[in-house]
């Protein structure tokens, strides 16, 4: 198996990519490697500061990058040598089975989507983001962005592709899925949640119903389905207010002496609510619904980040995510059939 | 002026309603007083219970409770007797200025459309939240669940409004009005926010365009404009991590006598942290939009909370907002009605 790298997508590519690979490299199991896209000048000289000596890594040229500021679209389309058009070039071609990248979000998914292409019956792919709940294992919230505006049947699609990803790629089996709503009862919400709430219930799933966004630190639901603009408010809200925790406490707890000792003698727990609050643990937020896998990790990422994203490829690829997708997409598109014939 | 109090709503009720309503006794300016509605016995018995002396709360009785469990709407028709329909009432007839209230939101949105009606040209009210920001002056957010679905020009209606409430009742002078939005550019988003972007930006409110949610605890604006179901989910997804990371320290902090010594040295800091996330101190959330002054305290208040909204109601009818909303929207409509003739 080979893991194509975008080494030039993130807020510090190609540094951090190419050391999260090195550190990658040391713990690919036999007969998994990673090839690196990129200006080749560039990687190879970042590879030698690292002192990089195996043979896990290998390096393909791209003159170009997508940067975050472009549309998307249209830098797929014209930007052929850029690492993000050449590594997904490489996965549609079989040169490689997965891609991972820190780059622009809007450009992998039109990469995903006009390069690999849907996988048959899916409407919208979706960006599935690993949200960290404090002192338990991580929800999935899809999507978390890609698509604004959504029709119940895509919410339903979500459910069913974060399912999967989380039981074959997180290892969670029969994962939960629950509709984020502003009520737990049936019937609340809006159109689009209730004729949702009403599709999740009569699909495969383990739907367990409506949730608040009140009980996501909770621990909720394993898959959390919504539309990807309230997606992206949530991941983006808890996002803010972690950041503000972290600021406030260092600024309260180095105020005076007694602070300081105080916070010196909670350095422990302080460090665990931080790592708590670190979303890299847990590796890149898959693109689902194209038909390839490609891997999304956060701009800011740090080398631990872009090694465990990497990481999670494999699991990705060894179990099949995207057949197993179109499987059940396929067998939803039957259902539904049978459904319309029965009329 | 006569603020009405409802006595039997709230998860504390009665017992912290009337204790809320003394200390605010204690502190209203000369002409104002306090009515509170509800089973009269009870609310007796609690003042006596508080050795309440003075003579600025008297009793209105009322045998009735309307609750949380019940559709809003048909308590409203139905129960005549109940507190929150007497208490509006009371406001409709001119026996009162204000009705404070922490019982059922759904029904208080419903007395308050079907009882004191909308104002000319509100297509929609809207229950606007105090959103606390750390270490700054809060946000309002609006809407918070009043309208799961909305349109454009509602936003618009909520942007004005809360302009005017913020500056009137919170006394922050040319309010900054921000739209929630999954980028910060103009034509980001959904077609909802897309068409309330222009229409907010050709608005007399100090519209500062689009934010991220990542913002909100940065003080993003002033007045944080949104539709029902995304600013319901915001604001209890901040209760909920709030709630989270007050558990986390309280559980971190005492592990070990080491860290409970630690605690200990960082106390101050700590209450200071929890204060921040205490929403209480700001007053309650009014229902703008109709035809009289509303104020809705969260189920859970405490006395203190209860005291802060009563209070708050001084503001709410001294600077004339529900006039003021009155005039503005008449204004825009005068303005629709120009441009459409312009075409």
């Amino acid at each position: 198996m080979k893991i194509i790298v975008d080494g030039m997508g993130g807020d510090d590519a190609p540094q951090v990519i190419v050391d999260g690979a090195c550190q990658a490299a040391e713990e690919l199991p036999e007969g998994v490697s990673i090839v690196l896209v990129g200006r080749e000048d560039v990687l190879k000289s970042e590879l030698k500061k690292l002192h990089y000596k195996g043979d896990k890594i290998e390096i393909v040229n791209a003159d170009d990058v997508i940067t975050n500021d472009e549309s998307p679209v249209r830098a797929i389309r014209r930007k052929k040598e850029s690492s993000i058009v050449k590594g997904i070039e490489m996965v549609k071609n079989g040169e490689g089975e997965a891609f991972v990248s820190a780059g622009s979000t809007g450009a992998l998914l039109a990469g995903g989507l006009l390069i690999l292409g849907r996988i048959n019956g899916i409407d919208r792919p979706s960006l599935a983001t690993i949200y960290p709940v404090v002192g338990r294992e991580p929800s999935l919230i899809l999507d978390a962005g890609a698509n604004a505006e959504c029709r119940a049947s895509n919410l339903r699609e979500f459910g069913v592709m974060g399912s999967i990803y989380m039981e074959r790629v997180m290892g969670r089996p029969n994962p939960t899925v629950g509709l984020v709503n502003i009520g737990t009862e049936e019937g609340k919400g809006t159109a689009l949640t209730k004729e949702a709430f009403k599709l999740l219930s009569e699909s495969d799933v383990n739907f367990i119903g409506n949730i608040e966004t009140r009980e996501l630190q909770n621990g909720a639901a394993d898959v959390i389905v919504t539309d990807g603009f309230t997606g992206n408010a949530l991941i983006k809200l808890t996002e803010g207010i972690g950041a503000m925790v972290l600021r406030e406490m260092k600024n309260r707890f180095t105020k005076n002496i007694k602070n300081k000792l105080g916070a010196l003698l909670l350095k422990d727990q302080l460090l665990g609510i931080k790592k708590e609050f670190n979303y890299s643990e847990y590796g890149g937020a898959p693109i689902l619904g194209v038909k390839g896998v490609v891997l999304k990790s956060h701009g800011s990422s740090d080398a631990m980040a872009i090694k465990q994203t990497i990481l999670k490829a494999i699991p990705f690829v060894e179990n099949r995510v995207v057949d197993t997708i179109a499987t059940a997409i396929s067998e939803l598109a039957a259902e539904d059939t049978a459904d319309s014939a029965d009329l």
